[in-house]
């Protein structure tokens, strides 16, 4: 069954919101952005299903290839990943080390994703761009301390994320991944949003990355080290999550860097992210100029 | 001399923005703030001399014990913070390791900060809350790949960070500082932005920090490992720097940390972190409630 799909998208040269509906994408934005100025704003008024319900009796605004996908969060006020929360993932770093007790977690900038279908940029400074494929979980109501039987109920929707990753700059300095984590439009988040409902749409679903075709990663969330109820429980005990924050899950083993030699992204790459219920998030590779 | 001192702050309710005078504060959002909503839109219109200007000729609106200093940049796109960045520092980390080669950086939420006079908060989940004193400084020009000789050019003002940090919780997992670094209210910047108009500003000033009167912290810019220039030229390698982001640039030996036994901040005490030319941030410590 197809979920619903909400979208931030470029058309016309102005950031809107709408349905995606077969063919195309109904505008919610230009009917509905005096209430609600974008989906984080009608994540916080609990207003995503009242959008689907709107979007559903209209017709399609634009047909594909009039649109363009943007990121579906526009500014949220934090984006946090999970690093390491997949079996084998920890053994990549052949650092003698056993699997850690809690969350490995670091911060992205909106500047450092592009949308769906909008080439990741491959930077001047270093040529290893890598793929990360992963779960993402957009906050709906605020919360600090938040425990793990009520977490769920703290999850807007859900979404896809191309963790795109510059791997010589993510060890460039004595602690930290920061640097190669937010080279600008290193990864990618979208297509869209499916509204939260129910915990089978994220308990045990098939996460896959494939790179032209071949399948690089593959695993499912019921294999997470840290669960979702447990992310958000661990993170909300020093921050307050608001509605609107974004959380990468984490990534399966299979990055490029774990081949030897390793697999950099290269321009003509086309990464796909794919994910039972929530979609495809597909982007190519492009230099930056 | 005194430098003109720009602030935002809480007053009858509502949060405004205004110029620091000799027993108290002009309220220039409430005049100005159809042109500019917050001090971050007036630096990206390169506006900080034009609100000097402006409050420098009217009289004071809120006396001290009026209002309540809240962190001068509402909402920054980013809150980027530089770790390890004054000799003896590195030898802290006793790992054997010698200094880097680039700077190590992390991320901050902005509700991690209070504003200056605001206790700081020792959460429930540790009682390891240790200060750290940094210069700050404000972006007031957006720019990637920026020279070194450029670098300064991109400085709108200057302010102080109280980079607070819940030790044991900085390496709670296998990577990354995230968590210990980003606990609701444990640490504070301001108490206002200094414009900034020449390099002697910043070029070797000293920098202090005292609790309960005794100094913990002195150490002078001059011997940053990382200088202003070179952290604006590599940090804007990755990301696209824009006007409001707020760079932390590090903090020199002694924390409480380095201490044996270590002494954490408790409630009563009196944090002060002092720079020549920008002024005195001063915070007490509560506990979480």
């Amino acid at each position: 069954m197809t979920q619903p799909q909400l979208c931030t998208f470029l058309a016309d040269g102005e950031v809107r919101y709408g349905l995606v509906r077969p063919g195309g994408v109904v505008d919610l934005g230009s009917r509905l952005g005096k209430r609600w100025s974008g989906l984080r704003e009608a994540i916080a008024d609990a207003a995503l299903n009242r959008l689907v319900d709107a979007g559903s009796a209209l017709p399609l605004d634009f047909s594909e290839g009039e649109f363009r996908f943007l990121p579906p969060i526009e500014a949220p006020e934090k984006i946090i990943c999970v690093g390491v929360n997949y079996p084998d993932r920890n053994e990549e770093y052949r650092d003698g080390q056993t699997a850690p007790g809690n969350p490995s977690l670091f911060v992205r900038f909106p500047g450092s994703f592009v949308g769906h279908e909008t080439p990741l940029t491959r930077p001047k400074a270093s040529p290893q761009l890598d793929y990360e494929g992963e779960i993402v979980f957009v906050i709906g109501k605020q919360g600090r301390h938040i425990s793990e039987s009520n977490a769920l109920g703290h999850i807007a929707a859900l979404s896809l994320a191309n963790e795109g990753t510059i791997r010589d700059w993510a060890r460039h300095a004595k602690f930290n991944v920061t640097q190669g984590k937010n080279f600008d439009g290193t990864g990618s988040i979208g297509p869209w949003i499916v509204p939260y409902t129910s915990e089978s749409q994220l308990a045990d679903i098939r996460l896959t990355t494939r790179v032209n075709g071949e399948i690089r990663q593959d695993d499912r969330t019921s294999r997470m080290i840290f669960s979702f109820r447990r992310l958000i429980n661990y993170i909300s005990t020093f921050t307050t999550l608001v509605p609107g924050d974004v959380i990468l899950s984490g990534t399966p083993t299979g990055a490029g860097a774990r081949f030897d030699p390793p697999r950099w992204l290269v321009p003509g790459d086309i990464i796909e992210i794919d994910a039972d219920g929530i979609g495809v998030l597909r982007n190519g590779v492009t230099d930056e100029t």
